[in-house]
């Protein structure tokens, strides 16, 4: 029997990645680049033949925009597609919108990298008063206010990821279903480690990049097998 | 309280309603007067400020497109989306990819009309062994052959969509949520018939545009009330 394989997809160039923004949940736009990796994205998984039975994303419209070209291209616009907050990247409190230079600058080299690559450091939280706080916006209204961060570590991340997975991902694939995840760096970095078994500290050397689709291979009692990209085939 | 209101929406003009061929299930994509249409519609609800909980379409990528128009110029690309066959156009047998007026000079305007708009007459039905047939379709797979039709009248077509109204639209209204449907002319059609309780012989001379958002109100007790286009207001 063939090797079961889930296709992970990390959203296009977005205009904060090219602004070199912390950019977290703040829910930000592809750029012109990041449109055109998400077609080529479909492009290559059309190529290598890949049909899809379900797909998943997170509720935010760089990974939902990148996901709709990519079923554009494999024309299968109509298969269902379910939208999680469960998979939106990592949240990045206080430093959402911020410069990442001007906050190496601030905080030094040391203290940044802490936030952004160590497993269990939250960046500084947001305040609870702060407009520009998720609690405030319409798309996360039904969330508990416990589901709802003011700052993540990966850690964090990886519990809400783990949860999506294991309460609904899963049932999909054993039921035979082919699945596409398109989501963003962090959170698909949170996942990598999950199925891996990753070290907290191997962890901080796993980087993806925008727009390239990830294959990971499943045996038949979906024991994790290998993970390639798909142009390395 | 104020009465309850959900959205329906015809897609944007197709490519195949510019070549005025009979589509029914054919998946033809928008034209770029369709893919106006699409946004403009989004614009005049957004101007209206609607906002929506839940979207309903069908596995056709005009419908499909259309709502993505929709809910990009809502900035609501978030909500849950469920696409499904039921509210898939009506199926139109062996006339689809037909020109119209080569039928009509072929078969006359009272077997024509009677084709288009009677309300239990079928057109001409498929072979089983048409490769045209959706049963050789992917998205049609998971469907029994008793739910594939060959042909369909409006009734056949109304079956449908009250299914999908009653056991899944109607619930979410009960719950508060807000809801826009997109869908077909004659899928649409059939809907309005049945709440509003429209006879077979007056309902053909509902015709709905294209692109053109259609609000129906409801009381409380989910008593149709009214129909009107929203520019109407």
């Amino acid at each position: 029997m063939p090797n079961i394989k889930l296709v992970l997809l990390r959203h296009g160039q977005s205009k904060w990645n090219k602004k070199n923004l912390f950019t977290g949940w703040r829910d930000i736009e592809l750029s012109k680049e990041g449109k055109i990796e998400a077609i080529q994205a479909g492009k290559i998984l059309k190529n290598f033949n890949f049909k899809f039975d379900y797909a998943y994303t997170s509720v935010l419209k760089r990974a939902i925009h990148t996901l709709w070209f990519v079923l554009k291209e494999l024309d299968q616009l109509w298969i269902p597609v379910k939208k999680t907050w469960r998979l939106n990247e990592r949240h990045y409190g206080s430093l959402q919108g911020m410069n990442k230079k001007q906050i190496l600058k601030k905080f030094g080299k040391i203290q940044v990298q802490k936030w952004r690559r160590s497993f269990t450091t939250k960046p500084p939280l947001l305040s609870i008063e702060d407009p520009k706080w998720e609690r405030f916006d319409s798309k996360y209204a039904k969330l508990d206010d416990h589901q709802l961060p003011l700052s993540e570590s990966l850690s964090k991340t990886l519990e809400r990821v783990v949860y999506i997975w294991k309460n609904n991902i899963l049932h999909k694939i054993m039921n035979g279903e082919r699945i596409i995840i398109v989501a963003h760096g962090n959170s698909l970095r949170a996942f990598i480690k999950y199925i891996e078994n990753i070290s907290d500290k191997d962890i901080i050397n796993l980087n993806l990049p925008t727009g390239r689709p990830i294959i990971c291979e499943f045996n038949n009692k979906l024991k994790f097998q290998k993970r390639y990209y798909i142009n390395d085939i």
